[in-house]
């Protein structure tokens, strides 16, 4: 097959660099000082038997952590940090993930390493096979392991574009083989560029033989971990290869197919026999060691590189006897794992001719690759240095490769904890979303984002689909529910009709006949607000009733915000909001304006600036809570209380910056869910039921809730949101959190929280 | 009690003229010469069984409208008209209602009076003993029953205010007893302004004692349909009231409670023992004749007289001796009822009294009435001409009586059925709510608007209760699927994944981001569009591909719309709405561009006018179908295809005056539901059903629906609308029309249509 003329085609260009990806990366659990932990699989994940995303491999101490297919590299790493992210902070705060392929000093006895905890006893029975054939030491070492499929749109086109093969299996098969019998004879390169194992830990050798170290990667060479040589499998057609494995089996040489490692995976369906019958769908790259420096294990940069080598691979031309190309490459690359990581290699010239070759494939081709890629990898042909191996092996001569490890898994483990209600990688998103995001990757339930811009999610558990947007919309409410709650007008009725104490009112829709009504107000205390905003505008309260020019004016005012106005009764005493979920109240909150407590030593500008030090506090809306402002309003405010932004509140005197009690401006949020009796959650649980809503933020006043709810005026219902925060709830200034993303997840998949 | 003190007081002012009122019109079905139809009780309308709106009186010609309790008379008057229209266009076009009290010439025989068809047998029964006991022709007399409550926040007030009573109940019932006193005794002045059966006619009176006619009320006077003289119940306390009708029925002279007819009567719960206990509740006024011009029966005006001297008479003195009070009035009654119309009335002087007494009340009290409204009653007093019955017997005196009522009855008939898209009463709400209103009630569902200008309704079925908004929001869609619907891209997203065909394309959000794509569309059909603008707005088609330039000036037009820019291949064909509910197509439409053809004589701007005489074209969306417009879009479009105006189009040559086939810019709708295969509905409602809603209008692009649509391109989905407009379906230009709101009361009624 000629791929070299096919990918030259100008119309196969737009899809040369689209793929889709997906990243294996495996890592021992460590404590803060970088011995293996001992500790069990954290309990806070979903089981091992479903989880998707975060897994054990050999070992109980061995993270495997998976993304799932991303059809960009940006979305790749965004599920990888994400994952990573998880992963942290689903241990124990005190441990951490091992930077290296090589695995950290090991137990003295071999029984000590302890064989991953898993339900299925086949699989246990396996890594018990594993552990015996090849020792439980070498089982040890972790590394990536990338999967790769060319678009679909590609090969449709390449496939369209040619006679030769007219079944489109049998032509994606082809191409994978060339790619991969390309890759295995070229896989020294990556060795060279990318191995990373120079030094071998303590007792990973015990009783072995070992090379002499330091070299480029011992993953990599015969001394890692790899069948044992009587293992020959040939990939110049599919039938020969999978006779080849099944005669190995056969043979007892390999226990079953999948112990079958090589630096490349022809992947298919689930089973082996898939591949005989629908060809090669993807491969997976296994070669590659942990990249010590990048905090998931591997950069973008190498992604990007990998996926220009392969389309490179594809169009580079084979030598005439497939199985010895093969066979030569494999040669080739255990003399450059063996190699000192500081020495030229011996294959310097053939690895500038190929990089001269990729340039120029680059430059024909016009693939729109980063810019200082190729340039920045040649480099580290020129200088050895530059290699990953080389880098590793110099930080590690100056204090030990242990030493080297722990301070970057620290770090990592820094920022991992850093921000704790952020998901890395998904940061654009909202709080309340990157939550809901972390929580469903951690048990385990497949999430993907549909529309960042409108924080649309599809989750997945098995055949079970669940929609969410904005962290609380789903399939659990009905329609014309939240539609409800967003009428005022229709949640009064509603609720007044099921028998709750709502605010008396009248909806009026022009000026003259809202004075017509003046008498019925007068002497109350009352609120004139517009129908339909939510932000304050236009809100005129009268505490104890207005004449009836005041009467006017705010109507006037509201009219200016929406043309139906609300005249309502005002009901006086503290607003609680109630996080009710499916019956039950979940999280109650109060809200209090910005303000800050007295010392008597120092001043508001000062307090203030204290305050805002909390790491919950930000701006922007991107951390929890949000700093509080010294601005016009806030000053005003103080002037009113006869203070200045110098002035030093007395002890414990509480200065309140704002009216509002919004968290927006700064307000704090203080959890009471376990202040308020039964009876008050009850009112508020059954009024969320008369509406009908299963997710529901619904706020009351509450003059006293140390009385009994059933008192005359012991409550009034003044709001119900169909999309209530949680976040507030989750991460409040004071009081327990919330954790109500995770009463979602449980909300949408009851199955998984039984 | 001190009412007259009691009501003075200030604070009471604003709640005077609030009340809970409820009518009950029966009105004779007659045809169009205004003869007794002798059709059954039309069965488009739900069951008498439990039909709140629509029922049957004695006869099955006999309708009786019903309307649920009203909060003010603007409310009252809109169920009214609204049920008056649904109970003429679910009659035979061919049939009226008769709009006298007084029935139209009656059969010669007595059992030629069909007594009604009901379900219950004891309803039947009942009506026999009727029949018996009366007569049937007595019983088919008509009139209004006036069902009439102070507003409870008046009498808790009231209540609040004295101590002579300390019952709630006990305080209601004696404020209602005085005014019943009152009502009777003074029933005379309502007899006089309002009687209006002035005459009989032929075969009323068949058999029986005969008035000297003309008379003020035929019904009002011991002529009319009432109990035998035997039958005497003292309202002096309701002991006595309770004691008196159950001796009445214990000694056979009436055969139940409900048989006891008076001017008031008194109700309480279901059942009259529910008086005992929990006093009454309201008066229900059975003394007004059905107004001959008042095309309901009943004018506004009478209402609110009538609601102003109930009030009245809870603030005028009774006499010393209850029954004799009562007692004096009914012979009043009896005397003015059967004056000639055209006399001063004996009374005239306690009349002239009686309304300076009213004039003053008011004054004092301050009420806001109708400027006119006792003036205009008063001006009746002094010009006995200017009384209903007068008007009634003067017009009669030129031709018949016969005669003016069935010009009245067809000047309301052609009114009733001049916009059958609309529901009287309703107009203000969107067509689709008038038309689900409309059948609401002919089905017999309870409806009350929550919010007319969200379109916002509760319907009820017993305990069962359902929102709507917009004519389809409802329960039976979850919440998340619209806000799927709302998102163009992850309407594709889901829709792609369960293998139906959609545009490919992307989703951009830079200029910059969108170029680099450009080689993807370079040389096919694609369309440049903001991602959420619903309107047209920002769109641009490339038919056969575009230069760069011409791509990035689109993609910037598009940018101004909206920040997130969709490329989308173009699919070429005819559009179609598929209206799917609940899995299954209801509707397919096909949507023309405003248009005329040619008849080779009239120019296009007289085509147009003709076009436009269309009875369902209007303006506003008041209609289903917009006027064409000959503004400067159509000119310019006319001018494109080399036409002015003024041009004469060939015979049958179709000339578009759109390009876009939008029915809101005069566009044509034509049914096509019929004319579609299976294969073609199965993909719109498995396409629905893959997107998780019940009710969708999918938008389907199909080159030829003659064509299987299993064929490659056969059909490709370029939206899914979440709230798709009923009415274009209901009465398209073109084809037949689907009665959609009747299919979504169906969705949520289900018990309601086995």
């Amino acid at each position: 097959m000629e791929f070299k003329t096919l990918l030259a085609k100008q119309e196969l260009q737009p899809y040369l660099l689209k793929a889709r990806y997906g990243i294996e990366r495996e890592g021992q659990r460590v404590t803060l000082t970088g011995e293996l932990v001992d500790t069990p699989h954290p309990a806070r994940l979903g089981n091992r038997q479903y989880h998707p995303y975060i897994q054990t491999d050999f070992a109980e101490t061995q993270m495997e952590l998976i993304t799932p297919v991303a059809e960009s590299i940006p979305e790749l790493f965004q599920y990888l940090t994400g994952i990573h992210d998880v992963a942290y902070r689903s241990m124990d705060e005190n441990e951490m993930l091992w930077p290296l392929s090589m695995p950290p000093a090991l137990p003295e006895k071999e029984e000590d390493i302890l064989i991953a905890k898993l339900d299925a006893f086949e699989d246990v029975l396996y890594r018990r096979y594993l552990a015996k054939t090849y020792g439980r030491r070498k089982q040890m070492v972790s590394g990536i392991h990338f999967n790769f499929e060319f678009s679909d749109e590609l090969l449709q086109k390449m496939f369209s574009m040619q006679t030769e093969v007219l079944d489109y299996h049998q032509f994606k098969t082809e191409v994978y083989l060339k790619v991969t019998r390309n890759y295995l004879h070229y896989s020294w390169l990556v060795t060279y560029l990318f191995g990373a194992t120079p030094l071998s830990e303590a007792r990973y050798f015990e009783g072995c033989k070992r090379p002499k170290e330091p070299v480029r990667s011992i993953r990599n060479s015969s001394y890692g971990y790899k069948n044992h040589e009587d293992v020959k499998v040939s990939y110049c057609d599919m039938e020969t290869y999978l006779a080849d494995i099944t005669r190995m089996v056969e043979e007892g040489k390999l226990s079953e197919e999948k112990e079958f490692y090589s630096a490349v995976r022809l992947r298919g369906g689930k089973r082996m026999a898939d591949l005989a019958k629908d060809g090669i769908r993807y491969i997976e790259l296994r070669n590659l060691d942990l990249h010590p420096f990048a905090s998931c294990g591997i950069s973008v940069e190498q992604v990007e590189f990998l996926h220009f080598f392969l389309l490179f691979l594809l169009w580079q031309e084979e030598g005439p006897i497939l199985d010895e190309w093969v066979e030569s490459g494999l040669q080739k690359n255990e003399q450059v794992a063996l190699e000192h990581p500081l020495e030229k290699t011996k294959y310097a010239k053939e690895a500038h001719e190929l990089f001269d070759e990729m340039l120029a494939f680059a430059k024909e081709l016009e693939l729109p690759l980063t810019k200082d890629l190729l340039p920045k990898l040649f480099q580290a042909v020129k200088k050895p240095e530059e290699t990953l191996a080389a880098q590793l092996y110099l930080a590690s001569q100056k204090t030990s490769q242990k030493d080297v490890a722990v301070q970057i898994a620290l770090a990592n483990h820094r920022k991992r904890w850093a921000k704790p209600y952020q998901l890395a990688g998904f940061e654009a998103l909202e709080l309340s979303t990157q939550i809901l995001i972390f929580d469903a990757i951690q048990k385990g339930i497949g999430v993907e984002v549909l529309d960042p811009q409108d924080q649309f999610l599809q989750l997945t558990v098995g055949d079970h689909i669940e929609y969410v947007k904005n962290g609380n919309m789903t399939s659990k409410d009905n329609y014309i529910v939240p539609l409800l709650m967003e009428n005022k007008t229709v949640t009064k009725k509603v609720l007044g009709k099921a028998g709750f104490r709502v605010p008396r009112g009248r909806e009026f829709h022009r000026v003259e006949e809202a004075l017509a009504s003046y008498r019925e107000f007068e002497t109350q205390a009352f609120v004139v607000k517009p129908k339909s905003t939510n932000y304050g505008l236009g809100i005129s309260i009268f505490k104890e009733g207005a004449s009836l020019s005041d009467y006017q004016t705010a109507l006037e005012i509201a009219f200016k915000e929406d043309d139906a106005v609300l005249v309502e009764e005002f009901l006086v005493g503290t607003e609680y909001r109630f996080f009710v979920v499916d019956g039950q109240t979940k999280a109650i909150l109060l809200r209090v304006p910005a303000n800050v407590k007295g010392d008597g030593v120092h001043t508001i500008e000062e307090l203030v600036a204290q305050k805002n030090t909390d790491p919950l506090r930000g701006t922007h809306h991107l951390t929890p809570l949000e700093k509080i402002q010294l601005g016009e309003i806030e000053q005003l405010a103080l002037k009113e209380q006869g203070y200045q932004v110098h002035s030093v509140p007395k002890k414990d005197e509480v200065v309140y910056l704002r009216e509002n009690s919004n968290i927006s401006s700064g307000g704090d949020s203080i959890d009471m869910t376990d202040a308020f009796g039964q009876d008050y959650k009850e009112i508020a649980e059954s009024a969320v039921k008369a509406l009908g809503a299963v997710v529901c933020g619904i706020d009351l006043i509450i003059p006293d809730y140390t009385q009994p709810a059933d008192e005359p005026g012991a409550y009034g219902i003044i709001e119900a949101n169909f999309n209530p925060a949680m976040m507030i709830h989750t991460y409040p200034y004071q009081g327990q959190g919330r954790r109500l993303t995770m009463t979602i997840l449980e909300l949408l998949f009851p199955e998984m929280f039984v």
